[in-house]
């Protein structure tokens, strides 16, 4: 059975601090937890209700499973509607970035993305889209958050997310860098060619000086109505489409 | 100054319900607000707190402005950090949509979206791209919902949207249905020519069978790498680029 003191650990899960102290955080459903297994995460525990019991055959057999009430569910849960499974798993070391993980194809970098769902709709477009390496820069919302984890729908686990510190890192790479700004190129005009760096900004102020100062190329998205901007999920899947959509066949 | 039933019937706006009853919704935000000033809407009454007040002379001389304590506007607000401005609007008479507000352009179809967040991107979406008509399923969340109208960052004001019973309405317009399917022609090789329908689906069911019986052509958003859907919103936005956004020079 599981004590009070778990649940409220795995609560406590909801705030990066402590995401940060156990180096753990939690993913709903069985589907997204499914995802995390298959990906070679290290789930720690699978919690389920009884009424989820006849779909954890889905799980590999040496899943460690522990059967829960909907009452401690809804304890442990961040979800409005908890989805009958949470899991606690292990939140990766994270990985050194070289040039050659990023040579002959296309990375997202994000500058200051602040709203979890933004982040985990841009986690799910770029899965979609066949980009596996995403650089955030540490002020962007954390990739485990619960809401960005859900968000995902469990392309979280599929794509590698590095924080790091983008004015440094950056020049290092010798990549081009693209940045969505305005009175930039056109973006259905610009020749991506076939490597690069896709260079987003944070919700209200774009792209931070220091960092808009490393971009080689702007781009924009031409308007045609009236609206002041695009939402910067929106954007980027534009540019995920025009970049990587288009190759295939 | 504001009464207590003033304030909980402006609480009430929050709900569809009241909505519906009182034909009025709430917008916050100076900006938001005067967008919809600026196109036209009834606006009833803006209601400020003391902070806002050297930013009022932004709004037409005969607006009638109410001044609150802050303590009131976070009674009436939906949101959890309120922005000192506070518009309560008359909801627009639906309009009878012909064929020829539809001809040579393009117009969205939404069949069953039901997170506001993502109406609201939708929105502000079509804005950008010039999309004037948006027609949903009556089973579409309203887009009156508090969280539509803050999400659309005022493009709402500047968009017509059509509730109606789309099996109805869709024969009758005698537009190309293009809708948003799976193993339908590739998107970035599709010829949209100078008029149609877009028709999106909700996020988990996509199109209704019914629904789905009325379209024309099947498009379809490659998928490159491995996530199982895109969000709608995404979606949409892909159509209105491939669609709209190229014809700028």
């Amino acid at each position: 059975m599981i004590s009070k003191s778990q649940i409220s650990l795995i609560r406590s899960l909801q705030q990066k601090k402590f995401r940060k102290e156990h180096r753990l955080f939690v993913a709903e459903g069985l589907k997204t937890v499914s995802e995390f297994i298959n990906s070679g995460y290290s789930v720690k525990t699978v919690y389920h209700t009884p009424s989820a019991s006849a779909n954890l055959n889905k799980l590999p057999y040496n899943t460690d499973l522990e059967p829960i009430t909907a009452a401690e569910l809804e304890k442990m849960s961040g979800l409005t509607t908890p989805q009958e499974v949470l899991a606690v798993i292990s939140i990766p070391a994270p990985r050194t970035l070289n040039n050659t993980d990023l040579q002959k194809k296309f990375t997202l970098v994000l500058d200051g993305v602040q709203d979890p769902g933004n982040l985990g709709t841009i986690i799910r477009t770029a899965d979609w889209f066949g980009i596996q390496n995403i650089i955030c820069s540490e002020d962007t919302v954390d990739a485990y958050n619960p809401k960005v984890v859900q968000a995902t729908m469990g392309s979280l686990a599929r794509t590698n997310i590095h924080y790091t510190d983008l004015a440094e890192l950056l020049p290092k790479l010798g990549m081009p860098v693209f940045g969505a700004l305005l009175n930039g190129e056109n973006i259905y005009k610009t020749d991506f060619g076939n490597e690069g760096l896709i260079l987003m900004g944070n919700e209200g102020n774009g792209i931070r000086p220091d960092i808009q100062a490393l971009v080689d190329r702007a781009i924009t998205i031409p308007r045609i109505g009236q609206a002041e901007s695009l939402n910067v999920a929106i954007a980027t899947a534009l540019f995920c489409s025009e970049i990587c959509g288009k190759k295939v066949q």
